[in-house]
């Protein structure tokens, strides 16, 4: 393969012009610069973009910090984010934290050393001060970490309430609620929603655990369903827990949507899987991906200090499971 | 933050051996070397990595080549490479390929030029011709691609008869295969397996493309059970496609498994949110990410040239959807 040493020598020039043709940089006279192309061309050079990175501090790469990959919803979300970064000429580095604090700062130090353009993280533990070091553009998605901070969020508490609403308007009147992790930002706004309306409407509150989790959705379901048969409804704070709910009523004999009706969130692609189809409040999970990837691509190219906060609306999807 | 110059000043050394000690190539005196380390110690230097990677034409990091991380086969794949990759102190770069040769060959050569240390590949159309010049270890997974390239794969032919076998002991005669697409490695030995077992029990051959997508095994389904009402089994390809049938049958009013067994193949986490659970033979897919990893790990840092292929075997899954 030819070097960057034959270039010069072919074009007439020293290797610091070939470079500052190469990167862009210092004043090069615009025949010189032809000469250079010409030469890279006819020798077939490829600058070594390793060496490109040490010169330009900078390595076209990005590092995507997730909890788990093996998570229904973010699948979709690394796709977006890859087919915006790819055809601009970016690498993304994906990793999964398992919401581990300690994985999470170790991860972004080590990619920091790499010379990475920037960060997108999804995380619940990550707070302003573990990232006020890094001096490269961070977008938060999914979950809000700070106002100094770019951001693309959902407003999940006007998505909570409008589902329930929903079923309000479906005819359900003893409506319980699976709730998520405590700690989790999403899962707690949908909480307060599910609150709030109980509370507007003189209804009951009834909340049961469910860990954003398959398995523990159905238990929840079945201790709900057994301490209160008069239940007619379920808010499930995610639509993992509601194919759950969904599992425990057939366990249980009880027809949904005609005895139960579930109501998810999310809209990942398993719950059109199951029978009947869930009906869930749904999330524009690709669309977050690719506006998070654009966001930081615009900070990287352009604005590196611009901070912008974008928020998007969940829609319902009415499929099967309430009535 | 110190720079290499700084420390080579405090420990009394040279530049180029601060570079020996931390690259650990070349002779450098023992007690030179606690020198150096316990200059870094107090400066708090952090070696640069790009630089590292110029100098050491490495740079601990690994290319995996996917058609699409939302099909739910890929995401408990990637999470097993990047367990035993980030350990070990690589990174690993995802790319999904859509199965499309001209991005495969695009994504290979660009991360070529990034001093990459080795592929994991997961492809139907990349071939030996595409990766002769590529010289870094390449590992194929899921689908063998030449014999001269690793590979970590399952038997799907004898995954396949052992499937079918199970559904006959159970008591289905008639049973029909949901085959999916005719140009990947894995689908083609499936179909075999049916094709043979139907062949030695002297049984009719009922195949359906179904693409291995969900509602294309649902419809091709409904067509499979209105042409030929006598069917009592399905052996589907895959899970997603299994899952499809399922709905078809609970569309059609037709009770699985009491008048209809299905069969998938996979193991993906999909088949325990369903009702009924999808019996089928199961893929170690975790095992399969790790085993490739492990392979990967082993040719970079020992043995680029020696060439391994390990086929790991399926297990029979057997849950609620045949009798």
């Amino acid at each position: 393969m030819a070097t960057i040493k034959e270039v010069a020598k072919k074009a007439g020039v020293s290797v610091a012009t070939v470079s500052r043709v190469l990167n862009n940089k210092g004043y090069v006279h615009e025949d010189t610069r032809k000469a250079v192309n010409l030469a890279i061309k006819e020798l077939g050079y490829k600058p070594n973009s390793v060496a490109r990175s040490l010169y330009k501090k900078t390595s076209k790469t990005i590092g995507f910090l997730i909890p788990d990959i093996t998570n229904p919803f973010f699948p979709q979300l690394v796709r977006a984010v890859e087919d915006v970064m790819y055809p601009a000429g970016y690498t993304t580095i994906l990793f999964n934290s398992d919401e581990n604090l300690e994985h999470e700062l170790e991860y972004i130090e080590g990619m920091t050393s790499k010379y990475i353009d920037g960060f997108i993280v999804v995380s619940n533990t990550l707070q302003w001060e573990h990232l006020q070091g890094i001096h490269v553009p961070i977008v938060a998605l999914d979950r809000h970490i700070d106002k100094r901070i770019s951001s693309v969020t959902i407003d999940n508490y006007a998505g909570g309430k409008e589902a329930i609403e929903f079923m309000m308007k479906q005819g359900c009147t003893q409506i319980a609620h699976l709730e998520g992790p405590d700690h989790v930002f999403t899962s707690m706004e949908r909480k307060r929603a599910y609150v709030d309306m109980m509370n507007d409407h003189d209804l009951p509150i009834l909340c049961q655990q469910g860990h954003y989790e398959l398995g523990q959705g159905m238990v929840s379901t079945m201790q709900l369903l057994s301490n209160h048969p008069q239940i007619d409804g379920i808010f499930a704070g995610n639509d993992v827990m509601a194919i759950g709910a969904l599992k425990a009523a057939a366990k249980l004999g009880i027809e949904v949507p005609k005895e139960l009706s579930v109501m998810g969130f999310d809209g990942v692609e398993w719950g059109t899987a199951v029978t009947p189809e869930l009906t869930t409040m749904q999330q524009p999970i690709y669309e977050m991906g690719k506006r998070a990837a654009e966001l930081l691509l615009g900070q990287i190219q352009d604005s590196p200090s611009q901070v912008e906060h974008q928020r998007l609306h969940t829609t319902l999807k009415i499929r099967q499971s309430v009535q």
